[in-house]
């Protein structure tokens, strides 16, 4: 017997066709001389009866005895079912098979467990026998729905004339801030390839080569504790572009996203998408990727609040801190507990405190804070919130980080308490202007924002050494639903930059050339001005399907400790392997042998 | 300025157009006060007019300096060259781009080499400059040429229901027969990844989970001293089929190529493709992947040569050896120099030396052989290889595996020597019956000839631990002029084979268990019967192109020794990321820092 047709596409056109089909046993009804299967194959469930008046003995007997994830292949005439029988939740719900001979090819023995309460199942287990997992029909349909993305995207790219070109894996070290994964040499003992954070520097070389519009669905790697959204491998999707300014970009990246939702999603999406700075997201939303799915503005009183009587307001003004407010719309009825709830995230978020003004429905102030205003303060300050009847007011005093940072999560657990994301909206939002550095207390000294390779504004290059905190880049990043979806930037193509640039990051002279000397090198022989993007294709996918992880859209993921229940990766290999590398084994014996299991953070 | 066209593909609809182009001067003709510049970008060469009368002084004395691989951007009109100065050698060698103004975007320094010279250049040093390198437009057209092929493989793929599904590359160790890649786990300390040599596993776990048909353009690793057509990292196109056989499977390969024949090279090619088993392409050609775009095969003549008086025929035909033959046709005119030159590759094969016949055209026979056979079996021996006057016939006679290494290869050699391989001759071939295990001298023991999943034909099942030696794998392999482009099998689906398999192979249980036995265990659970592919992609780029090395159609390959002169990769790391790896660098200090260049083998 050879299949014919897949189950799920079967349909009343096909009645009276005599078909083969080939699957999973999904569930079985013994109705004494007559057992209904349903047979289950990548398009879905057919109805299979194997009525003991059409099958010889043998089969019939095969019949009664299939289990369920049995795989067989059966062969019979597709006829109408009775009206009755109807299953309107099954595509091929008004036909059934009635088998005249069937095969089982692989028995299956009993399951670790039942495939549709998977839900309750401990993600270990699984991602133990992810083999069964996936024949869920919400795993299959995310694995086809991430290929239907791919192929858009690489549709549409090779359309727009983006060359793809493979850049190696077995590489050198670039700054992405990440650890890298290393891999030794055998034929070089001692010396180490490191697995690529992302292609950046290939991709500039590309550039540099004449390329011209480069693309690549990029395997990544990066060596660094995982969390719900992060994966140590993941795919990129990478592009780059010569003799373009950031808005060429920009205006490539918003076509590109909108052909994506129409493609994928059935969405028309306006173009252009909204656009903000980081300096203004930062302020009105405390986040440099806010989630648009809902207002909610910060608003800056510190002018207002610097002149009133509450020392904390007017000190946290006045010297070189402010004071922000959320109008929580509607809210004057926020409980007792519902308020300590609130006071308890700001303390979580870093605040010292959390005032609040509630305005009746009647118009009346109930807050603590009356007291310390004048009446024409007040009233600048409800109309600057754009108070109404109803509404609850918030507000954090404090340094302006604090402040960011309190506001902008308390905006998002309103969301979260007052329900404002709604399902199936999808708020695309780009944010420009990142600093070129940012501060890192870790290290003493200023760090790259995006990457070492990223172009400032011309305008602020002066300041790349005497004022790093001012320098602008030309950096962006594309925002979904509070997700940053991917990041990009022009980059430096003057060795003469590229070179004060490694110098702002506190780079010796050595080093740079020892890391980076064949880039800034390169730069000497002709090079276009050029920028990129780079956008993770498993967050996309798992945005735009709703999943709640990367786990949900990756066939064979890791768990949170980088290891692979499955294949029992990482794990030992034998002396005479590392003997050929040049290593030798060395750490204390109470780390030899324990297996971490790092909590995901979720 | 913004570029407005690609210089390449400007033509005469666009006379009168003012545009803006940008790229690299390629050439530059100072005839006085006019300037002729050679522009070039990624789609080809415009050359471009700069008079002193039309561009400001500024300009022009820009114009002046310009050196070569410098990038500028320039406007102005196009307009028809004078007709003596049309170039016939150019798309655009009507037109002309008569600039008003230019701006240098960036400066080129000496170049290492010049571009249109660099066959003469040492490999080395084209690979330590590749984005100099890649201008060449020869490279170009070769990462362009791959793209394409890589386009239109996956459209294929996706309209024919493949799914394309991305599989781990931090993973297990395979049974691949290489030497894997390592990477060490910082999160589990002594433990270490393995780099796929294939997604073979994967693949078929994603059968078992119901994905039915699956590709990925999948990068695969693997240790091994190199040669020109291998290099440490390549990207597979990998397939995997469910409720399919063999005969399945190899009807859509043939469309596959077919298809990408037709799309890539404009070729029709005529399906099915020729088909031999392994034993007769052996037999024939001596070789499992043998060159059809010539004839010269080899011919059996044992039983005849048994009979006669010449010990070393007589010999090794009665004593399980054979005596076999290439009729070179109308070489009977070999000069003495050129048999002595074959006789010595006979040698080099290991043969004990090469008999051989000279037919001339009169009929009479040249040859130390004509004294030991009687006429009848003379001429039953010249009628067995089809002689006819002015043929040329060599004999081999020992061993089976010798004979068939040493016509073999001679049958090869003699193609170069009478240069039968046509250009742009494309011979495809599909070779089955593999056997399943060959004996490794080397292991003391059989090994799988295509790897440990590979199911036997089902009436050889029974042989598989009791006489390895005989048993027909359902292997087959897609052969392109004489280089095996891919390889495949049906997979062994049932848990029994597997494990009598892995028997046959001498893996302990322990061994199974630890290495497969989440494969094993997966057979459990329902499989469906299934096989699979893959063939290199980059190894079919450069058969099509004629490329003389995957270096030619890789845009960042390796060198011999699997370092990359450009990034310097692999490097030295520091000891802080040993350290966080619990790994220790341990080897003789002689070993520490020699860096072994293998000389290629080409």
């Amino acid at each position: 017997m050879k299949r014919t047709d897949y189950c799920g596409v079967l349909c009343e056109s096909d009645l009276g066709r005599t078909v083969t089909v080939a699957g999973w046993i999904s569930a079985k009804r013994d109705m004494g001389g007559v057992i209904f299967l349903d047979l289950r194959d990548r398009e879905g469930i057919l109805q299979v009866v194997c009525d003991a008046r059409n099958l010889t003995q043998t089969d019939f007997h095969t019949a009664e005895g299939l289990k369920n994830e049995t795989v067989a292949i059966m062969s019979g005439m597709i006829r109408e079912r009775d009206e009755e029988t109807y299953n309107p939740k099954l595509a091929t719900g008004t036909i059934e098979l009635a088998a005249d001979s069937l095969e089982v090819l692989s028995e299956a023995g009993t399951l670790p467990f039942q495939l549709d309460d998977s839900n309750n199942v401990r993600e270990e287990l699984r991602l133990r026998y992810r083999f069964l997992d996936l024949r869920r029909p919400e795993m299959l349909r995310n694995l086809r729905f991430r290929h239907r993305v791919a192929r858009v995207v690489e549709d549409y790219l090779d359309r727009e004339g983006f060359l793809s070109v493979e850049t190696p894996m077995l590489t050198k070290s670039t700054p992405e801030g990440a650890r890298d994964y290393l891999v030794p040499s055998r034929v070089h003992p001692g010396e180490f390839y490191a697995l690529p954070q992302s292609p950046q520097i290939f991709k500039q070389l590309l550039m540099v080569g004449g390329i011209d519009k480069y693309y690549q669905f990029a395997r990544c790697f990066r060596d660094e504790d995982l969390r719900a959204d992060r994966q140590p491998e993941f795919t990129q999707v990478d592009m780059e572009l010569s003799f373009v300014d950031q808005e060429d970009i920009l205006l490539h990246l918003e076509r590109l996203f909108k052909h994506i939702m129409k493609e994928t999603m059935g969405l028309d999406f306006p173009a252009p998408f909204p656009r903000i700075t980081w300096q203004e997201a930062m302020d009105r939303y405390g986040s440099d990727k806010p989630d648009l799915r809902f207002g909610l503005p910060i608003v800056d009183v510190s002018d207002i609040a610097a002149k009133c009587g509450f020392s904390v307001f007017s000190q946290a003004a006045r010297s070189g801190g402010c004071v922000r407010a959320l109008n929580v719309k509607g809210k004057a009825d926020f409980t007792r507990g519902e308020i300590e709830a609130l006071t308890d995230k700001a303390l979580g978020y870093g605040a010292k405190g959390m005032a609040w003004i509630a305005v009746r429905q009647d118009g009346e102030l109930y807050s603590v804070l009356t007291k310390y205003f004048s009446k024409d303060d007040m009233d600048a300050l409800l109309e600057r919130v754009e108070a109404a009847p109803g509404d609850f007011i918030l507000f954090c005093a404090d340094g302006l980080p604090t402040v960011r940072r309190t506001l902008g999560g308390l905006r998002l657990d309103l969301a979260g308490m007052l329900s404002l994301r709604r399902k199936g909206d999808f708020c695309f939002l780009i944010v420009t202007d990142f600093p070129q550095f940012e501060y890192s207390e870790e290290e003493g000294r200023y760090v790259a924002t995006h990457h070492p390779f990223t172009m400032p504004y011309p305008e602020d290059v002066q300041y790349l050494c005497s004022e790093p905190g001012r320098v602008r880049a030309q950096a962006y990043d594309v925002v979904l639903n509070g997700v940053e979806l991917g990041s990009g930037s022009m980059r430096i193509h003057r060795p003469d930059i590229q070179e004060k640039m490694f110098e702002a990051l506190g780079f010796s002279e050595a080093e740079t050339k020892e890391r980076f000397g064949f880039l800034v090198d390169a730069f000497r022989y002709g090079t276009p001005p050029h920028g990129g993007f780079a956008f993770g294709l498993d967050r996309l996918v798992m945005l735009l399907l709703g999943a709640r992880s990367l786990r949900e859209v990756v066939a064979f993921p890791k768990l949170g400790d980088a290891s692979c229940p499955l294949t029992g990766a990482p794990g030992m290999v034998d002396p005479s392997q590392l003997e050929a590398l040049g290593l030798h084994i060395q750490m204390p014996a109470s780390r030899r042998t324990r297996r971490h299991r790092l909590i995901c953070e979720e």
